[in-house]
C-alpha cells in the first residue's frame, strides 16, 4: 500500500464516520481510567460509547465480545486484538466473550470439516488465554458447540431479509445459504450478553468490520434490546502495508513463526528508510509511512511522549532501521511469541470453556 | 378441489413419477410382509424402496425419518402419516426418528418465539408417541434443542447455493436467512442416521413434499453418502378436498376437537352422495368423488376386499352419507381422538426424547 493509497483509506474512513454516526475517541478521553490505548492512538474512535460509559458511572458493567474464526494459527494482527481486549477488561473489570467461530470458517470453505475448527479453535484459544485474561470473567466457545448459537441465530434471522444481507456483504445467488445464515450467527454473538443478562455489548473492531455492527445494531433495535457499542481499533499493518491475512503467510507475522522467520519478515518489512543508512544519517527516516514505527506503538511504546521521541529521533538520522527499530522489534516479537508459546502449552482450556448456561 | 382439479393433480402426479424416476409401489407387493398399506392403496409409490428392500434381506435395516412442525395441535393427516410410520416400524422392526422443527416454524414465522415451539413440540410428541411406537427403537427431538443438528446443517449448507434453494423452492430475497438455512436443516434431518449410523433413511411423505427429498439426494451424493429413499402417501383429503393445514381450523380435523366438533365437520364434509336421500336410493352414490370414502380407506378398512364391498354398496344405493359412511366415520374418530387423549397423557417423554449421542 502507497502512502496515497493510505490516504485515501483514512478518507474512505472520515467519510464512513461522518456517514455512520462514529465518533473520534478523543472526545471521551477524560472518561477513561489512565490508559495507553487512547494515548497511542491504537483506539481511535467509538459509536455509544459514551452511552456505555455513562452506564458504567452508575454501576452498570457491560460485555467485552471478540471473536476468532479458527482456521490456522494466530498472527500479530489476531494477539493485538486480543491483547487490546484483555487491557480493556482489567481496565473496566468487565466480562469477556470469545466465540471461535468455526461455523463460519466452514461455510466459508476455509476448513475441510468441523473437526478441523475444532483442532485450531482449541489452538487458537490457547493462545488467546495466554494473554491473560481473567478466568473469572472469561468465557470462550466454539460457536458450533454451543446449546444457545443456533436458537439466537434463528431469532435473530427473522429480523433480516436475504437482499439486506446480500447487499451488506456484496455476495450473490452463487453463494451457499449457511453464509447468509451466518449473518444472523454472527449477531447471535454481539447480542448474546444482552439477550442473557441484558448488559451491554462492546466490541473492538477495525473499520471494516463495521457492517457487522450495523447490521447488529438494526436487529437490537427490532429485537427490542440496547444496540451495541464498538470501539476502533487502528489499522494495524503486515510487513508490506496490506493487512495480515492467515491465507496469505508472507503478509502475516505467527505467533507458531520460528525466531529466523519473524528476523527475516521484519527485516523486508516495508519502512520508512532510505535506500542507503549513509543517506538516513543525513536525511533521515519517515516514521509517518513505515510499518516498523506503526508495530512499534502497538507493541513497544509506553504512551505518545516515548511514541514522539522516536518519531524525531528517526526523522532526525539517529535512529536507522536495519539497526535500530527492526532489530528491537524483531528482538521483542521472538520474545513474546515464545513466552506465549510456553504459557499456551500450560493453559487449562477447560477453565474458560463455555456452552452457554 | 372439484373432480376435474383432482384429475390434474393425478395427472401432475403422473408426470413427476415419470421425471423424477418415482415407480408404483405394487412393484414390490410382494417383497414386503403382509399389510394393508399397499392393499388398500395408501402407500402408492417409492423411491429406491427396492435398494433398500435388497439390503433388508441381506440382514441391514434402514431408518424412517418423519417429523413435524410444532405450530399448533395435531390434525388427522398427522396422526395419519404416523400411524403409517408406526406400521412400518412394526413390519420391519426399524428405528424412527421423529424431528419436533421448531425452527422451521420460527423461521417461518409461525411461532412467536422457540418457547412457543417448544410447548408444541411436547404437546405433539405425545399424541404421536400414543400411537404406540417402539420406545426402544424410536427417538423424537426438538431439533434447536439438539447437539448435531447445526452441525450437520453447516455441513450440508456447504453443499448448496443460494439459487438451487431459491428455486427449489420458489421463494426471492425478501425472505429471511433463516428460511434458505432451513432447507439445509431438513436434509440433515433426513441425513442424521447416514452420518452417524451408516444407515440407509427412508421418508414416507406426500408427493407435495418430494422437493425436499431430491434436494436431499444431491447433497447425500455430494458428500458420498447413500441417497435417502422414500414412499409416497396417496393425498389425504380434508373435508372439503382441500389438504389439511393447521392455520385453516375448517380444513382440518384435530386430535383436539371435542365430539360434538368432529360431528359437525364429517356431516359438513364433501362427499359423493345424491342432492337427497332419496335420489341416493335410487341413482346410488360415487365413492371416486367422496372424502368420506377416502377416510374409511385410511381409517376402517381392512382390506381392499373391504373397501371394493363399500364402493359397490354405495354405488347400489344401500348405503347413505349422513345414515352409514358419515356415521361410521364420525363414531370411529371420536373414539380415536379420545383414546388418543388418553393415552397422551400418559406418555414419558423422556423415554424417547432424544438430544444427540
Amino acid at each position: 500500500m502507497s502512502a496515497e493509497a493510505l490516504l485515501k483509506v483514512s478518507a474512505d474512513i472520515e467519510r464512513m464516520m461522518r456517514e455512520f454516526n462514529i465518533r473520534p475517541l478523543d472526545e471521551l478521553k477524560d472518561r477513561f481510567p489512565p490508559n495507553e490505548l487512547l494515548d497511542l492512538g491504537i483506539l481511535v474512535a467509538h459509536r455509544d460509547f459514551d452511552k456505555i460509559l455513562d452506564e458504567y458511572a452508575n454501576g452498570q458493567k457491560f460485555a467485552i465480545v471478540s471473536g476468532r474464526g479458527p482456521s490456522g494459527p494466530l498472527h500479530l494482527g489476531h494477539i493485538l486484538i486480543f491483547s487490546i481486549v484483555k487491557r480493556l477488561q482489567d481496565l473496566f473489570d468487565v466480562e469477556v466473550y470469545i466465540p471461535l467461530s468455526d461455523d463460519e470458517k466452514l461455510v466459508f470453505g476455509k476448513i475441510k470439516d468441523l473437526n478441523e475448527g475444532e483442532h485450531w479453535a482449541f489452538d487458537n484459544a490457547r493462545y488467546i488465554l495466554a494473554l491473560g485474561f481473567n478466568p473469572k470473567k472469561t468465557k470462550i466457545y466454539i460457536s458450533s458447540k454451543t446449546k444457545w448459537v443456533y436458537r439466537y441465530a434463528l431469532k435473530i434471522a427473522r429480523k433480516l431479509t436475504l437482499s439486506a444481507v446480500k447487499s451488506a456483504f456484496g455476495i450473490d445467488d452463487s453463494i451457499n445459504p449457511g453464509v447468509v445464515f451466518y449473518a444472523a450467527v454472527q449477531i447471535a454473538h454481539i447480542l448474546q450478553p444482552e439477550f442473557d443478562k441484558g448488559i451491554r455489548t462492546v466490541v473492538p473492531i477495525g473499520f471494516d468490520q463495521d457492517v457487522y455492527m450495523r447490521l447488529s445494531r438494526d436487529v437490537a433495535e427490532r429485537l427490542g434490546v440496547p444496540k451495541p457499542a464498538s470501539l476502533y481499533v487502528r489499522f494495524f499493518p503486515g510487513p508490506r502495508w496490506e493487512p495480515m491475512s492467515s491465507s496469505a503467510p508472507e503478509t502475516s507475522i505467527f505467533v507458531t513463526d520460528p525466531p529466523e522467520e519473524i528476523w527475516r519478515k521484519i527485516m523486508r518489512a516495508f519502512s520508512g528508510g532510505r535506500p542507503s543508512v549513509e543517506e538516513q544519517r543525513v536525511y533521515g527516516g519517515n516514521p509517518e509511512n513505515c510499518v516498523i514505527y506503526e508495530w512499534l506503538k502497538f507493541f513497544i511504546f509506553k504512551n505518545s511522549r516515548e511514541s514522539k521521541k522516536f518519531a524525531e529521533e528517526c526523522r532526525s538520522g539517529f535512529l536507522v532501521c536495519g539497526f535500530d527499530c527492526k532489530v528491537i522489534m524483531a528482538l521483542h516479537l521472538i520474545k513474546l511469541t515464545e513466552e506465549l508459546r510456553k504459557k499456551a502449552e500450560k493453559i487449562d482450556i477447560e477453565k474458560y470453556l463455555w456452552y452457554g448456561d
